[in-house]
């Protein structure tokens, strides 16, 4: 299969492209290297060098022993783009590459950037949601078949007062029924910009009788696949800050770190956690069984549910058998969110595809851990401690 | 009360602004003037010479015998600003004409324009989507407790199978219950654009608790308002195209022209529609009456529902009153909507508030009937067969 991957600088995307090349698909990785960018402006950085793009993909090259741009098994090529700024170069793209399937991930992926101020909260909507207008737009220009598998968020659904449905409800009002996109109340900026495109996708899947997989994905955590342990070289990004770093990665530097887990508010928040190596492993079985024509098909992207304060002991427990001590603060909540919610989200679509999932054991966390603990050196502090508030 | 509103050049905000500036209101007219190009984009002109808006403005003031730009009851204010491209300006706008409510209606207006193409797709949703983003972020900026009153459309909801609520509806799901947001599945990419808009107003209000009335509005028809009458240089603008025109106007516009009626599909699609002398009063109701703090209102602002085929059939029969022969064309759809369908959709919020409908009586049709005949000359045939298809 040829598969394009928008985003593929990023935490996830950069894995997954490995990954699939391994899997013998063709891979092109499109990214605008934003990233980096996004980075500058808060003062973030991972929490270990990362190589370039282009000599990620040589040293994968040099790896698996094939020469740059031949059109063997484990080639990758790469696309610099800016899918919403340069519509007209990501036609080409996909007119010269002809993918089968464009795994896309190419959003401005964080709550609280979203939430710094006026200009990145219209940056994140224009960026992500224009972005995939564009994406929708191009497989229209090109060819109605190829399958978009979009990431999505979790954090889309909000925290209702019901079980949450993969995308879709079944809906019984005054008698009569009928089956409706599941209603969102999102908690950020950013959440709202997936939100949008979900029902972007869902629209042209209706009208132009595409086919789109909308992938709702939980909280990631974890540092490694087969792949990035190939070569510390091919390694993906790490964040731990408060701006980029996803909640369990936080917790776990923080506990390397020697200082106190930041709990927001009670902790009593639940979400939905999913292991990289998951990740890359859902998107794996959506690109093999594509989504009929005409078809907005939700799945979601996650295995477990833990509260925040769940997570925040299993990591003190870890970090205590490590033999360091661990404390935990519960501070202010930075975020408008409810903390005493129901929470029951279904996550069936990918078992029944054949995700067998990592979990969350000690061991993996303990990984982690000893991931982190051998980049301590590179930890700032200073990027720990939530900044961006939700209530101005 | 001192009222700021955007997209005061329109169709219904200039209507709009004299109405609420006869109530007594000192009114503020924001318009970045972009209608002149789509018009000129597509070749479309309103049915009669319409005067720039600093003439009309110059003209009500005569009419008001008022000096320009004095503060007294009856002048309006006139400021050029892209809402969607120069956040600061609007800051400096409402930071100087302190409006106690904004009516935002300053969006690209056209599900058909939206349609057209890759360029118009992403111009409605970057125009309309970050254009409501930057009012709220000025709102933030200037004073939190302005009412935003801000135009939707039915269409947001599409034609769902069950009763269509005011913008919430109550829902029970596997035995547990929640308040959520009305599940949309809109039918163009202009539709899509409110309803993104939507789901950002609520995310304000629940975050930062402003207040916001966001307006469901059906298919608007009529030319005149009391103020638009006093001078025919006030009038309003009245598209009967393909692109612009609603659907009533389009046909008592063929109707004139003694073209047939161009129904799309079976006809057999059913609308809400509202007279524009009601859209006046329901902005001055939802003026009068703010939401509450952090509360996202919704109302549907229409009065009657018909089937295409009903408002058809209604002004053939107003035209053989009038002495000309109509008949009626069922042509192939261009719009991919659901032409069979269920449609009950709630408007009692208004009327609770004190609306009193200008129902479709054939008087009422004969009126904008004999309006039109004014003009038949300028009318341009060319430009009422529609030319945009969803499906391409």
């Amino acid at each position: 299969m040829r598969i394009l991957i928008l985003g593929g600088d990023g935490y996830l995307g950069w894995p997954t492209a490995m990954y699939l090349a391994t899997k013998g698909h063709k891979v092109g990785v499109v990214d605008n290297l934003a990233k980096r960018k996004w980075e500058a402006e808060v003062g973030s950085s991972p929490l270990w060098p990362i190589s370039s793009l282009q000599e990620r993909i040589k040293i994968w090259h040099e790896i698996n022993e094939v020469e740059f741009q031949c059109n063997y098994q484990h080639t990758m090529e790469m696309f610099v783009c800016d899918i919403a700024e340069n519509r007209h170069l990501l036609y080409k793209i996909i007119e010269g590459f002809k993918p089968d399937t464009i795994v896309h991930y190419a959003e401005q992926p964080s709550a609280p950037y979203s939430q710094m101020d006026a200009q990145a909260c219209v940056y994140t909507q224009r960026n992500n949601v224009l972005g995939t207008l564009n994406v929708l737009m191009a497989v229209l220009h090109a060819d109605k078949s190829i399958h978009i598998v979009k990431l999505g968020t979790m954090g889309e659904y909000g925290t209702p007062n019901i079980d949450i449905e993969e995308g879709w409800l079944d809906v019984t009002h005054k008698g009569r029924t009928d089956k409706v996109l599941y209603p969102k109340k999102p908690g950020s900026w950013y959440h709202l910009s997936k939100v949008h495109d979900s029902h972007n996708l869902e629209f042209a899947c209706r009208t132009w009788g595409i086919r789109v997989t909308d992938l709702n994905q939980g909280v990631v955590y974890g540092t490694d696949t087969n792949e990035t342990l190939l070569n510390d070289r091919l390694a993906t990004s790490f964040h731990y800050d408060a701006i980029f770093g996803t909640v369990l990665n936080r917790f776990i530097t923080q506990a390397v770190e020697g200082v106190p887990l930041t709990v927001y508010g009670t902790g009593t928040q639940t979400r939905g956690l999913i292991n990289i190596r998951d990740t890359i492993r859902c998107i794996e079985l959506a690109c093999e069984t594509p989504a009929d024509a005409g078809t907005f098909r939700v799945m979601n992207q996650f295995t477990e549910q833990f509260s925040i304060m769940q997570l925040a002991k299993r990591v003190q427990a870890v970090a205590i058998k490590a033999g360091v001590i661990c404390v935990m603060n519960t501070i202010p909540n930075p975020r408008v969110e409810k903390e005493n919610h129901y929470y029951n989200a279904k996550h069936t679509a990918l078992t029944n595809l054949g995700l067998i999932p990592h979990l969350l054991t000690d061991d993996v966390l303990l990984d982690i851990y000893r991931q982190v603990e051998k980049h301590k050196s590179n930890i700032n502090k200073d990027m720990i401690q939530p900044t961006v508030k939700w209530r101005q």
